[in-house]
Order: C-alpha cells, then structure tokens, then sequence
C-alpha cells in the first residue's frame, strides 16, 4: 500500500499547524549526547538534515537509534486511515516518544490531541505548542496540579482533561482549583480488579460521582476513560469495554456530564482494534437520545514506530481477525532501529556489542540483530550493502553499555562491524534518547527529533 | 564517622579546580522536564536552591530523584579515605551519573581523574572541563575515533587513554590516528571466559602487543585494564587480579610500555575492595625494578550514591572482611532515593504509584518504599515527620510511569501519600533524570544537578 492511498481529505481531523505556534528548526543541538555525527556546537536541529551524514559511511557515533521516515509516514498514513474508517478520533499517547516534532506530525496526520501521562509531560507538549491534551493519568499533588493551573491559565483555550478514580482526589482537585477560581475538566476512569487504576465497582464509581458534584465550580465531568491494556485476553476485554459503555450511557442519561460532547476514551497499543471494534459509535445509544455527542478518542502511541516484539505480535493477532485492518491489506513497519558497533570477539561462539540497557528497552525481550554491515577498512572490501542477520546470533544478556550475543563458533562477524537491531518496546527506547536521527532508505541522515522526559 | 574525620590533606590527589573550567551555574535549567517546582523558563542552574522548595511542602513535582546532601559528602569522605589508606588513586566511573556537577565534586575530593564508556561520554565531560579520562572500553568505528581525535586535537594536555582487546582494533586505530598525525594511548584489557572483554589467552594478548607495535607512531601501550565485575566469586576474582599482576610485571620486563607510568586499572563498584587489597602497590616488584611507576586506579563509580540493592549487599561483604573498612568503622551510605504519590487505591491490598520504569531502575530489585508522609490537607491533619513503612509493602509490578503496591488490607496509606523509595542501582536510576534535586536533611531543596546521556 503506498502514500496515494490515502490521499483524500481527512474527514475527522482538525489539523494543526504547529509551526506557527513552535519553531522545531531552531532549537539548539545538543552537542553532549550521544548518536550524532561531527557538528559545530552552535548548530540547530535544522542543520542536520544537511550535514551529509550517512550510517553507513560510518558518519554518525553509534549506538545510535534512528527513525527511518519511510515507515513513519506509512504508519501514520496507515492509523489514519483505520482511524477514519471507524469513524473515530485519535490522540496518541505521547509519552512513548516525547517527541514534539513527533506530536506535530501525528496532529498534521489528523490526530485530534495528544495524550501524555504527567504533569511535566503535559507541561513539556504545551511548552512545545500542543493544545488539546488529555492527561490519562490522575492529577496527585499540589506542585502537579501548579503545572496544570499555570497552564491553564496561560491559555484559556487550552483543552485538556485528567483522569480520577477516587473521592480523596476528587475532592483534593476541587479544593485546589476552586481556590484559583478555574475550572478543571476531568473523566471518571474504570478499572478492572487485579488491574491498575480505575474504580471497580458501583460503589467507588458513586463515591466519585458525589465528590464531583461537590466541587460544581472548579470540576467538571466530561466523560469517561479506560485502559484495557492491563488485560491479557480478548474476550475480557470485549465485556469490560461493553460494561464501560452502558455505564457511559446511563451516567449521561442521568445527567451527570457537564458538557455537550462526551468523551469516551481507550486503547494502548496493544488492542487498539478491539476497542475501535466495541466503541465504534454505530454501537451508540446515546446519539439517538440527542441530548450528548459522544467523541470516542482512541490513544494508542506506539502505532508511530511499531516494533519487531510485542507489537508486531499484537499487529500479526490484528491483521487476522480486524476486518478493517484486513481490508487495508497492510500493516504496521517497525520504524525505530538502533545500530551499534561489534567491540569485541573475545572467545569462541561470543560478540560483545556496544549496545546498552541505556541504549535501547530489554523489558519486553532483547534487541533483535537484523541487519549486519561491514565498513571497508586495509584488508577488508566491505559489504556494499546492509546484509541479514542469522537467526542464530542472539542477544542473551544486557549491561548498561553492553550486550552479549551469542553466536555459532566460525560466524563472519569481526570486530568494527555495525549490526542494525529491532527493539521491543519502543517507550523505553525512546527515553533512553535526547535526540533521535531520521534516516532514508539509504541510511541517509534527513533530519533529528528531540526528546523531552 | 564525621566529615572532619578525613579533612587532613590527602596527599594522593591532584585537586582540580573545574569552577575555573566550566561555569555550572549559569547552565540554564531544563524547566520543560520532570521533578521541578515552579521556576521561571529563563532561570539558570544556580537559581534552583534559592527557590526556597521544600518536598514536604509539596512545592516539588513527583516523582523526583532526590541526592541527599549529606550522605554524598559522606561518601565521598569514605572513598577518599579508603583510596588514601591503600596508596592507591580513583578515577570514578562517570558513566554511573554523567553528571559534570557530581565529576567535580568526586575530583575535589581527590579523584585522579574520570572513567567513562563511551566516545560521547567522553566528549560530555570534556566539554564541562574533565581533562583526564580512562575510556574503559574499546574505540571502535570512525564517528567514535573522529570524537577522540577532535577532543586530543582541541587540547594537547587532555590526558586520555582507552582499551583494545584485539588486533583488528589496534589496527583500525593505528591506522586512523597515523592519518592524523596523533598518538592514542591504550590499555591492554585482559578478561575472563565466560565474561565480557579483554584478551582471554597469551595468543590474544601476542596479537595484540604485535598489533601495538605496528603503529609506533599512533598507538603508545600505558598500561593494562580489567574488570572483575562480570565474575560473581572471590576467589577467582582474586586469582584473576593476581594473573593480571603478573602479566603486568612481565610486559612491564619485556619492554612493552611507552611511558614510564604504568597504568594498572580495574574495580567496579561490587567488588572494589578486593582489588584495592590485591592491586595494593606493596604487592608489586615493578618499582623494585625502578625501571616503572605503578600507578594503580580504582574505577568504581557507585560509591558515590550507593544504593539499598546490590550495592549495599556488596557494602556488607566488604565492612565484614576488608580490614580497612573495618578499621573506618563505617560504610557507604544511599544517598539517591526516588520521591512519588500514591496515585489510586483501586481494591484492597493494592496501591498504584506515580513511579514507573521510567522514573528508577527495575533491573537489579524494585525500588522499595522507605519512608511515608502524608501531607496535610482537609480532613486530615497530616504527618510531621516521614514515618517508615511496613516492610509488607512491597512494589511487585512496574510500568512506564506506574508501579503496583502490595500492602496489607486495612494499611493506613491515603491518595495523595509521599512515598520515599531506595533504589538499586545507581546508573539505571540517573539515566532516567535530565536534573536531580539535592536536598538536606530536612527535604529543603539546596540546588540541582545536570545529566548528558
């Protein structure tokens, strides 16, 4: 599937310029981190883009982790159109990457917001121009909630919404927005028992329901929020999400939404389908009642990059049972590789990389060898081009600067020899960098991106 | 054990003034990151404790990484001590924090000098003022060589040297800094089968010096390097230190080193002590020799925070057998510890926290809770001091940005508690922070410091 398929208007975005509100292009390089090629100290992340680095020309200090535009775009194209064939809105989750040129391109590709975790990730997105946020996390502590009043009154157009769960919270919020005379709009979270947060049952969901109704001037119920994502089975899922709905629709026909729109919100990466499935609005009372519009946000974040782990596993259950995403006839690429260097052949049967658990995530499996490159060198013609890598030689241990891989004794593998891996998951990934540089299918240098954790 | 214990002058130092190289305080604060109060956007570094901040006032966003004042004075103390009672110097592993701030504290303190990982490591602390620097690890690739040379090039008193452990490296580097008219010094790394890098046989080691006298112009051999941290028992540990010794001794006969310093390095931070017994400069025939000056480098970086982990499980070993250490009748103490709310309450026994992996280290241990306090707020009156907290409760589960509490059902914990985590260990705890606070003894917050990762 290419680009052009999806090249009709955006029926469900409202695209945001970003630009206008935040200049990406002159922020300064950060000069003392790791990943970059030679550049002077005062340069702007604008200027990467025409430094002429190559990976493979050995031009760029590795580790480094690279985003390869030509699956970011696929991948964006390929969510909008899932997207828009629900009928659904999508705010991905951004503390995945934490990248604000990232937020810009997803909102240019018609995402409807943001979503992000914490208050200083809220604070870092608003800094970066985003203005549509909702925060899907409860809002705990006074310094927290001083990030989100200055923010909110900064800019009164600032849409953004937070999670509660409990009265003690609620009633914590009201008191201290009420006390700043601002109004905090906020989504009644359901859990499931042995889950993470969400009230689990009549009584919790009554106790916060009251607690807001103390609080009419400083908070606002504006809808309802979920994270399927702690659940391991699709026929659990299916029921919750269904339970979710029906108590959206009775607290609506009971009056208990502050606005006219309703936000219903879900989905982590993993079952994203499943929730645009069961919340597709078709399965909707509350339209017909007219008296809400429900705005079903999904806020799946790791469709950006994908992986070659837990994703591409969730991509592969996807791409067998979703009609839609069958329809499409494509999926999901891993977009986020790390390239590092062979440092030493010490015995048979054994590589040690330069490759770090601070380079790239090992909670969900080890980086993955994918491709091997050999620069030429006296002695040695090279490779002309990146090669695959045998199944066999696996990582099977990790330190902070180092990975062991395991490979079979007579491999043709030397020391100064790059290998390309695929990573499993990509937020912690992310985090581990301040920069990420964009690449070609040449393994041209096109561009970086910054990270704010 | 106070401060004043150690404030005779230690003589092994050479005590660098970096206030003079790099100005930390006009550093401009990251204000669009996590664990920070509220501070103007133009603020700089040395504005932060003038704030006035205090964690326990709430005036701090959570969670926050928080390095207790005191305890890293005594650490420092403590190490400074110990490297003097053995005649030996240090060269911290700067990787551990990367923090400029932090390497000049450990150099007012006597360090020789800093340890660091990799090619952009070593560039960061260049950068900040760091003018003697052990790379433990190999230099391999062209961007990474480019880095060294531009930094040897940009000062000929850097004092600078790497490992090889190969012929191949020696030989790309020969090459590379031959072509540059620059001369690299190195350290031959010997290692252990089953471990990480370093020469694991005489054909090896052959190979390698044969290599080294290949390039006499751009490679000089200075010495020898090992890490003994990858080996989980004493005992070979110590026949290992002794088998280095020896072939130390015996290149050292044969001519093989350049200067007549010879550098001999190695100790992580678990096993420091036994390689300060066996490396101690009596054990040496070398200056006997009068032909070489041993210079003996311990390199472990985690003395400075300590931990409640694995570092703490090492600090046992080490008070109950290395009779220095029991002669000081005192130990390293933690001195990074983790700040965050409880989030949500959702069901009985369990706690959602506001503390996830990408906040602390979750590889050697979870964070474990060590201490509580309940900030005042209506209703409740809160409490005066941190209280500590039943060892019943207990992490049991991480996410990107959450951790699940066990406790028992009935334990007496609110929305809206401070809980104080020990960590373990260090380096994957400071990677996840681009500031950390500093703090007293009562919370007051008293300045921070940066991070380059």
């Amino acid at each position: 599937m290419s680009e052009s398929d999806f090249s009709e208007p955006y029926e469900f975005s409202e695209l945001y310029d970003l630009s206008s509100l935040y200049d990406f292009s002159s922020q300064p390089v950060n000069t003392q981190t790791k990943g970059l090629g030679q550049i002077d100290n005062d340069a702007c992340m604008a200027d990467i883009g025409g430094q002429g680095w190559n990976i493979l020309r050995e031009e760029v200090s590795l580790p480094v982790a690279v985003l390869l535009d030509e699956r970011i775009e696929h991948n964006l194209s390929w969510m909008r159109e899932f997207i828009s064939r629900y009928q659904l809105k999508l705010a991905p989750h951004g503390k995945t990457t934490m990248s604000p040129e990232l937020y810009q391109l997803q909102l240019d590709y018609g995402a409807w917001g943001i979503t992000l975790a914490t208050a200083p990730q809220v604070n870092a997105a608003f800094q970066h121009g985003v203005r549509r946020i909702i925060m899907a996390n409860q809002l705990i502590g006074k310094a927290n909630m001083a990030v989100i009043a200055g923010l909110l009154a900064q800019d009164t157009a600032f849409d953004f919404t937070c999670i509660v769960d409990s009265a003690d919270n609620v009633d914590a919020l009201g008191e201290y927005f009420a006390a700043r005379q601002q109004k905090l709009r906020v989504l009644l979270e359901y859990g499931i028992t042995g889950g993470r947060t969400g009230v689990r049952n009549a009584e919790q969901e009554q106790q916060v329901l009251e607690a807001v109704k103390r609080w009419p001037h400083s908070i606002s119920l504006v809808g309802v929020e979920i994270y399927e994502g702690v659940i391991d089975e699709e026929a659990p899922i299916r029921a919750f999400l269904q339970h979710v709905m029906k108590r959206t629709e009775a607290l609506a026909l009971d009056g208990h939404f502050a606005e006219p729109t309703v936000i219903l919100t879900g989905a982590g990466s993993a079952w994203f389908d499943v929730v645009a499935e069961e919340f597709h609005r078709e399965n909707y009372a509350l339209d017909a009642a007219q008296r809400y519009h429900l705005e079903v946000i999904l806020r799946s974040g790791c469709y950006l990059t994908h992986d070659a782990g837990i994703y591409e596993k969730a991509n592969q259950r996807i791409l067998a049972h979703n009609p839609v995403a069958r329809q499409m006839n494509s999926s999901l690429q891993p977009a986020l590789q790390v390239w590092a260097y062979v440092q030493s052949l010490p015995e048979p049967g054994r590589a040690i990389i330069g490759l770090g658990k601070r380079d790239a995530g090992a909670d969900a499996g080890f980086p993955v060898a994918a491709g091997h490159f050999r620069p030429a060198r006296s002695g040695s013609v090279g490779y002309t081009t990146v090669v695959p890598v045998p199944q066999e030689w696996k990582i099977i241990k990790m330190m902070d600067q180092h990975a062991f891989m395991e490979l079979p004794q007579g491999a043709d593998i030397e020391v100064g020899d790059m290998l390309l891996f695929d990573i499993s998951h990509p937020c912690l990934t992310f985090d581990k960098w301040r920069q990420l540089l964009r690449v070609n299918e040449q393994w041209d240098v096109t561009g970086a991106v910054t990270t704010w954790f």
